[in-house]
C-alpha cells in the first residue's frame, strides 16, 4: 500500500492555500500525453487498477500528520482537516490496455478540488510507469510474433516496484511471464528462470553442471551454453540429452547470453538437429530491445524464446512520457493552461474512435463530454463517490484486449522506426470551448 | 522491507541445483560496473544501506515458501532448506559517495554460495539505481555550482521506490532538498514545494491566487508566474509585494516553470530590480538537466534555484549501467566468465586510489586482495557473519564524502561531455591470476 506522503509538498502546500481560502468545489483534472516520445507511434494505456487501489485507500496516518506538523510548513488546524480526508470523487478511464494518442485524456478526476490536486503526484507515477513499460513491451511483442517473450529487467529496474509493475505490464502486453517471483506471487503470471553463468563457474567442470542442474529439476532443464565456448558446449549438451533420456529427463532447451546470437543460434540449431534434437529449443537474452528482435525474425533466426531485460524495465529509448494532470474545470467553469509549449485543451473531455468494417482503427475525435461523436467512447466509468463501480479486471481480460487492439492497428502504426502521420481530430465543439475559454481569460 | 522473493526465479533454481549437489562452500561474488554510459566519465556509489538492511533482514515468509511450494519448480525439502536460509557472510564495500570507474568492484559478498547467490538481483537492483541516480546528480551539482537544486522529479521516476531513493541519491550528491514528502519524512531531507499550475487556474484571477496563498503560508511564499503571461504577472507580483510588506509578508521567490528560461529570467530580474525587490529570487524548472544548468551557469542568468525533474530521475541519458554481479571465487579457487564481451577479472580484489599533494585524483590500480598498492583501499568492511558492524553513516557524512570526491576530481574528469581517458590500471598481480586462472580453464 502506498504511503499518502508519497506525493509533492506543492500539493499538500496548495491544500492548506484551498483551505485558507474555502476553495473546495468540484475539480475536474485529466491525465493525458503531450507528444510521444521519438519512435514511438502509440501507446498503450497501463496501470489504472494500482490507481484505483490508491485512491480507495488515500490517507494519511498518525505518523505521517505527525511528521508534517513538525515541518514547519502547516497549520495545526489545517492538519486536522487534513488528517481526515478520504477520496470521495469520481473516476472515468480508458480500461487498460487500450491504444491511445497525444492529448487523449487517459483518466479523468471529478472531485473536490483538494482532494483531486492531492492525488497528481502518485497518479502520474503510476500510470507513466506502467504505460511506458506496456507500450515498449507491445513493440516487442509487433517485433516478434509468435515468439514466447520473458521480462528478464528486474535487477536493473528502477527499484522494488519498477520491477514489480514492469512484470505486470509486459505481461499485458503479450510477454508469456517474468523471472520476477514476486510478480509471480503478487499477480499469478507465470515465472520462468533456470540457471545463471554463475552456477556453471562455480562447478570445475562445465558438463558437471549440466548434469546436476538437470538432475536436480528434471522437469525444467534449461542449459546456459555460454559462459566458456557455446558450440563446444552444444557437444556437451548433446551427449547429455542421450544419457538423460535413460532416466526419461528431457533437455527443454539450451540459452545463449553473448556473443553474436544470431550467427550463434544457427550454429547451435544445426548442430542440434544434427544429433536429432530437434525438440531442444533455443532461447536468447543479454542486451536485446524490440529492434534486435525484429532483426532475428526478418532473418529468420532459429530462435524459439527471448529474454528482454533491461531495455524493456527502463524503456530505455524513451524512460519516461511526457504527461500531464492538468485542471479542465474548477466550480463549473472551464479552465485551461496557455503556458509556451504547455497549450491544454479546456473542459471534460471523450475520445471517439472510429474503425473500418474490418475493425482496423480509422481515426480518434477528441471533442467535449457532452459533445456526440461517431465511433466508440473511449473513457469509461471507473468510480463513483470513491468506490470503485466494477470488480478488478484480470490480467488475462486486459491481455486479450490488448492482443485486440495490436491486431487493429493499420501497419503505419505498427512500424517500430516510422512516424504514423496518425493524428487525433479536435471536434467543432472543443475547438468552440477553447474559444469562450480563452475569450474569458482574455486571451483572444 | 524487502520481500525476499524479489529475486529473479533463476537465483531459487540455482539454489535447489547447489542443494542437490551439496555446494555450499565459500563463494565470493563482486559487483562492478563493466562500462560507463555514454557521457559520463565516473560513478558515484550510492545505495550501500540499503543493502545492508536488505542482508539483515533476508529471510522468507510463510506466505512466499507456500507460494514457491504450489508453484512447481521446487522439492518440498529444498523449500523446508529455503525456509531456514539467512544471510550469515561478510561484505566489503566501498562507502556511499565513493567515486569510482568501470571494472573496479564496488562491493564484495564472501559467503556460502548459495547466500551469496541468491541475494544478486536486489544487490544489482539497489545499487545500481541509486549509483546511477547519485551520478546524474552530481553532474547536476557540477554543472550549476552554487545554485541551489532541488529533486522534483518523482511524478515520473519509475514507481514509489524510484522516487524515495532518487530524493536519498541527489541529497547525497549535493542537491538542496526533494519535493517529495515521504522522502522528508524517512530520510529527513529537506522538504520543498509551493504551488503548481492548477493552483492559479482555479482561481478567476492570477493575482487573486498569489494573495490567497501568501496569506495561507506567509513564510513559504513563492509564486509560479508562467501560467498565462509570465512579464504581466511580475507586475501583480510588485504590486502584491507592497500590499503583503504592510502586513510583514515577504515573498521570497517567484518560479518559472516554462517558455525560454533564460530570457524570461533576465527580464523578471530586471523587472524586480527595478522595484526594488533585489531580494525576491528566481527559481526556474521544466524540463532540466546538467546540460540546460550549465548553459545558465556560463551565460550568468540570474536563476538562484533550480528544481530538477524528469531527467533526474530516470537518468534520461543513460537509464541503466552495465553493471555485474559475479563470482570471482568458489571453494578456494578464482573463477573467471570469459563469454564473450563480459570477461572478468578473477579472484578477491581491492582497489587502490592515488592522490596528488592537493589532494587531487591521479590514479587507480585493481588488484588482488593480497597484494599492496600505493595509494588509499577503497573496499571497507562493513558486515561481519551477517551483521552490520558499524552504525550506519548520516546523510550528512556521505553528502560531505561526495562534496570531497568531487572537489578532488581532475578538471577532465568534472567535464559534463568530453571521455577524461581515466584509465584502471591492472595490477601484475592480478594479471598473473588471471593467466593462471585461463590455464586452470584451459583457455590458454
Amino acid at each position: 500500500m502506498t504511503s499518502t506522503l508519497l506525493t509533492d509538498l506543492y500539493q499538500l502546500t496548495m491544500l492548506q492555500g484551498y483551505w485558507h481560502e474555502r476553495m473546495s468545489e468540484t475539480a475536474v483534472f485529466e491525465l493525458f500525453v503531450r507528444k510521444l516520445p521519438p519512435r514511438r507511434n502509440f501507446l498503450v494505456a497501463a496501470g489504472l487498477e494500482q490507481v484505483i487501489d490508491y485512491l480507495e485507500n488515500l490517507a494519511f496516518t498518525h505518523q505521517e500528520i505527525a511528521y508534517l506538523r513538525q515541518s514547519g510548513f502547516f497549520q495545526a488546524k489545517f492538519l486536522d482537516h487534513l488528517a481526515t480526508l478520504r477520496f470521495t470523487g469520481d473516476v472515468d478511464a480508458m480500461p487498460e490496455g487500450t491504444v491511445f494518442f497525444p492529448d487523449e485524456p487517459v483518466l479523468r478526476i471529478v472531485a473536490p478540488l483538494p482532494q483531486a490536486q492531492l492525488v497528481e503526484t502518485r497518479l502520474i507515477n503510476l500510470l507513466q510507469f506502467q504505460t511506458l513499460i506496456a507500450s515498449k513491451a507491445a513493440r516487442c511483442v509487433l517485433a516478434a510474433p509468435g515468439k514466447s517473450l520473458v521480462d528478464f529487467g528486474l535487477r536493473r529496474a528502477h527499484g522494488y516496484e519498477a520491477g514489480l509493475l514492469a512484470a505486470r505490464a509486459a505481461y499485458l502486453a503479450g510477454f508469456s511471464g517474468t523471472s520476477n517471483v514476486l510478480a509471480g506471487m503478487e499477480f499469478s503470471i507465470p515465472i520462468f528462470g533456470t540457471m545463471a553463468h554463475s552456477y556453471i563457474m562455480a562447478h570445475d567442470d562445465e558438463l558437471a553442471a549440466f548434469r546436476g542442474f538437470a538432475h536436480s529439476q528434471p522437469h525444467n532443464v534449461v542449459l546456459l551454453i555460454d559462459t566458456y565456448d557455446t558450440l563446444k558446449a552444444v557437444d556437451k549438451v548433446i551427449a547429455l540429452a542421450a544419457e538423460l533420456a535413460q532416466q526419461d529427463i528431457h533437455i527443454k532447451a539450451v540459452r545463449i547470453d553473448s556473443g553474436d546470437l544470431a550467427a550463434l543460434a544457427l550454429g547451435v540449431r544445426r548442430k542440434l538437429d544434427g544429433a536429432g534434437l530437434q525438440q531442444i529449443g533455443i532461447f536468447a537474452s543479454g542486451d536485446l530491445d524490440e529492434y534486435a528482435l525484429q532483426r532475428f525474425y526478418d532473418q529468420k533466426i532459429p530462435i524459439d524464446g527471448f529474454g528482454v531485460g533491461t531495455k524493456l524495465t527502463t524503456s530505455n529509448d524513451a524512460p519516461y512520457l511526457n504527461c500531464a494532470y492538468k485542471l479542465q474545470e474548477y466550480a463549473g467553469i472551464p479552465r485551461r493552461k496557455v503556458s509556451s509549449g504547455k497549450q491544454t485543451w479546456p473542459g471534460r473531455k471523450q475520445v471517439y474512435r472510429r474503425r473500418d468494417s474490418n475493425g482496423i482503427l480509422t481515426g480518434d475525435t477528441l471533442t467535449t463530454m457532452d459533445d456526440r461523436q461517431e465511433g466508440e467512447a473511449l473513457l469509461q466509468p471507473v468510480m463513483r463517490d470513491g468506490k470503485r463501480i466494477r470488480s478488478p479486471e484480470s490480467l488475462e481480460t486486459i491481455r486479450k484486449r490488448i492482443a485486440m487492439e495490436l491486431d487493429s492497428l493499420p501497419a503505419g502504426l505498427k512500424a517500430l522506426d516510422e512516424p504514423s502521420g496518425h493524428v487525433v481530430e479536435i471536434s467543432p465543439a472543443l475547438l468552440e470551448l477553447t474559444r469562450q475559454t480563452d475569450m474569458r481569460l482574455g486571451l483572444n
